[in-house]
């Protein structure tokens, strides 16, 4: 039963062609032109891959093929089919590919399972047109509360609510999304790594064990803004001298930590912002990562009573303002041991290790067992036009999950 | 001979009405309907005080009063008279009111001196329209270039040329502002402080020894814009942590130097500049300012080689850009004496200091004997609508001037 690197090409090459900006990246949103074609060359191959499939209320497509034991529950593999604004056309679609090519091989085979498979591409990962990230898997566990679809607004000001409608879908019945199929009992995505490690150590894939949890904050120093040449140095309050120094604490705290925490100020601005003012004000963004939740909550501790003690020994003021925790999340032991053992079977030179991004195995974590499957990052670099994965690479990871899903649906050839 | 406080309180409101701003500080730009106001203004007082009143060729004003050997050079005092955006009411002004004041005195009580006087309103000085600072004071000690001022233009692209033309100057004849009066024998300026100095050390005024030379640079710092939860810590090139200990350094190395040296980090901008991105390029830039001239140049050469050396030695690139440099003026030792000498004699509570901020007195130093007089500045504060110098202060200031001219005038009761 072998992968065919071409159909996948194939396969991540047509979605690819579903792109609001052809000049630049894939920008493939939700509930647009786009996002229709994309879903219809998705149900072609689903069906000729001999599957039923469904769109359930929400836009998850959804292909099942029975099991020999159908009261038992689906094993399930895919991954989200919506893009960043100017993304790569690995990010979601090599996954959606990995699902359409294992269904092909099943059929081909007429490989008979006693659970039944279950295939997935899911909507609006990305969150790129409304801010709605990873909406298709919270609802599917049903944590998509009954505002939510008004309340996310695309730059026009169009709904959520309001776009799924015009895209044929009734916004009133989302909950429904979560009374799907049957119930679950695992759920394995491949996903690029979008980050450098896989390529640096010269892997062939990484087999995912943690989502790492994060935790952002705000932070507005405010201290004096006075002129640069009539102020002496020790008279001064310089909101960015202040947090040149808080920068160099957090990635200090982070470094120390180890186990692959990383802490990051990634937005800064300083009022006035001219060259002869010391700064009054500095605006910035922290944030932590972990797969120890520990970890995260220590630094996060740490960080703000540095700003703090800093402020207060050198009289500048602070604010701190929470934007984001989610805990970290820890997947499936089981399905990991399906997949080292699969991985070792197949001769990968595999990593196990945690992803520092965010996925829709995060919230399925909650209603199955997930299992993730990493492939390399060209540079470590995605969501841009650049992002890239050798096919041969998602050829073994796709050998991968096809190996570990005939396990796990305990199959007969 | 007493120096009247509500006649400088009047001049200096009355100044302050020509106010293109009026409901967000003074805004008083060249070549405007406001200058045109305060012209008017100050060539009627200077009348009423008995001087013989001309505009030179690029628009400062100067009232002259003869002295018994008048073929000997004039004595000169007074400020500028434009003013920044949205700036206060006594930066220049003070200054101004403080000549038209002495003048009144000197009429009022018939004074005689050898050396003639001279009172002067600078035009041009701070540069808020045209970006032309000193221009006034550049003119008249020949420092303008031919293509100056149909090259500097105000937001609405009028070019200073025009600007002088609809004003009724005659822009070609802008060298004759090198051609006034006689030599001068020495000029003397009352300016605000705009630092915290004086008023932190309670000083009545200061008595300035040198305007401090300045160097300002841009610096551009190109890392790579990664993933933040991808890329580990050991695997980025973040432009901003990078900054970040560049600023600590700049920071150190002015307080090292000592003597009021100052330097400053004052603008600094992040790209791209999102939360969950690791900053991939950072443009700032950086000042020194000091007395001394090799404590600019040594600051400036340690700066560049620091951020050379890191980002060498981290894999980062850099660009250094030179914005401007400007060395320290000292000002008249004979000037200084002799407003020293008075200052005692006043029983006035003075500071030598030198001044952060550059004056016309830099380039009128180059044909003269300079001296500068500085009032203290509430809380600091320049160039902002909060600007404000208690007028007994402004009162004590003016004796002093007006000592140090009848002595350097030479004047007989």
């Amino acid at each position: 039963m072998l992968v065919n690197i071409e159909r996948i090409k194939k396969d991540i090459e047509e979605l690819s062609k579903f792109n609001a900006t052809p000049s630049s990246g894939i920008t493939r949103f939700s509930y647009t032109e786009e996002h229709r074609k994309a879903k219809k060359y998705i149900i072609e191959e689903m069906t000729k891959a001999g599957l039923d499939v469904y769109e359930d209320a929400v836009g998850n497509i959804i292909g099942r093929r029975d099991g020999t034991a159908n009261n038992l529950p689906a094993v399930m593999v895919g991954s989200h089919f919506d893009s960043v604004k100017n993304g790569g056309k690995f990010d979601g679609a090599a996954g959606v590919a990995t699902g359409l090519e294992i269904a092909r091989i099943v059929k081909e085979n007429n490989i008979k399972t006693k659970h039944p498979m279950s295939f997935i591409a899911i909507v609006e990962e990305e969150g790129g047109r409304f801010g709605s990230g990873l909406l298709g898997s919270r609802a599917m566990v049903g944590k998509v509360a009954k505002d939510d679809l008004g309340k996310f607004k695309d730059e026009n000001g169009i709904s959520l609510a309001c776009a799924m409608k015009d895209f044929g879908l009734n916004p009133e019945e989302y909950y429904q999304a979560k009374n799907w199929d049957k119930k679950i009992e695992a759920f394995i995505e491949l996903h690029i790594e979008q980050g450098p490690v896989l390529e640096a150590e010269q892997k062939d894939v990484g087999i995912v064990n943690a989502i790492v949890g994060i935790a952002v904050y705000e932070v507005e120093i405010t201290g004096r803004a006075d002129h640069a040449g009539t102020t002496p140095m020790d008279m001064r309050a310089d909101a960015l001298l202040l947090t040149s120094s808080i920068i160099q604490d957090v990635n200090k705290l982070a470094i120390e930590a180890g186990e692959g925490t990383v802490a990051t100020v990634g937005k800064l601005q300083v009022s006035p912002g001219a060259v002869n003012i010391v700064p009054g004000k500095v605006n910035f963004t922290f944030e932590v990562r972990s797969k120890s939740n520990v970890t995260v909550e220590s630094i996060t501790v740490n960080v703000k009573q540095i700003i703090q003690n800093k402020c207060k020994s050198q009289g500048l003021q602070c604010k701190l303002n929470e934007i984001i925790t989610i805990k970290p999340t820890l997947l499936s032991e089981d399905v990991l041991s399906v997949l080292t053992k699969k991985a070792n079977e197949l001769n990968l030179n595999y990593k196990i290790m945690m992803s520092g991004a965010g996925h829709d195995a995060m919230f399925l974590n909650e209603i199955t067992n997930v299992g993730m499957v990493f492939v390399p990052s060209k540079n470590g670099r995605s969501h841009c036009p650049e992002e890239w994965t050798d096919y041969e690479k998602i050829k073994l990871g796709t050998e991968l999950v096809m190996e570990t899903l005939l396990e796990i649906t305990d199959a007969k050839d």
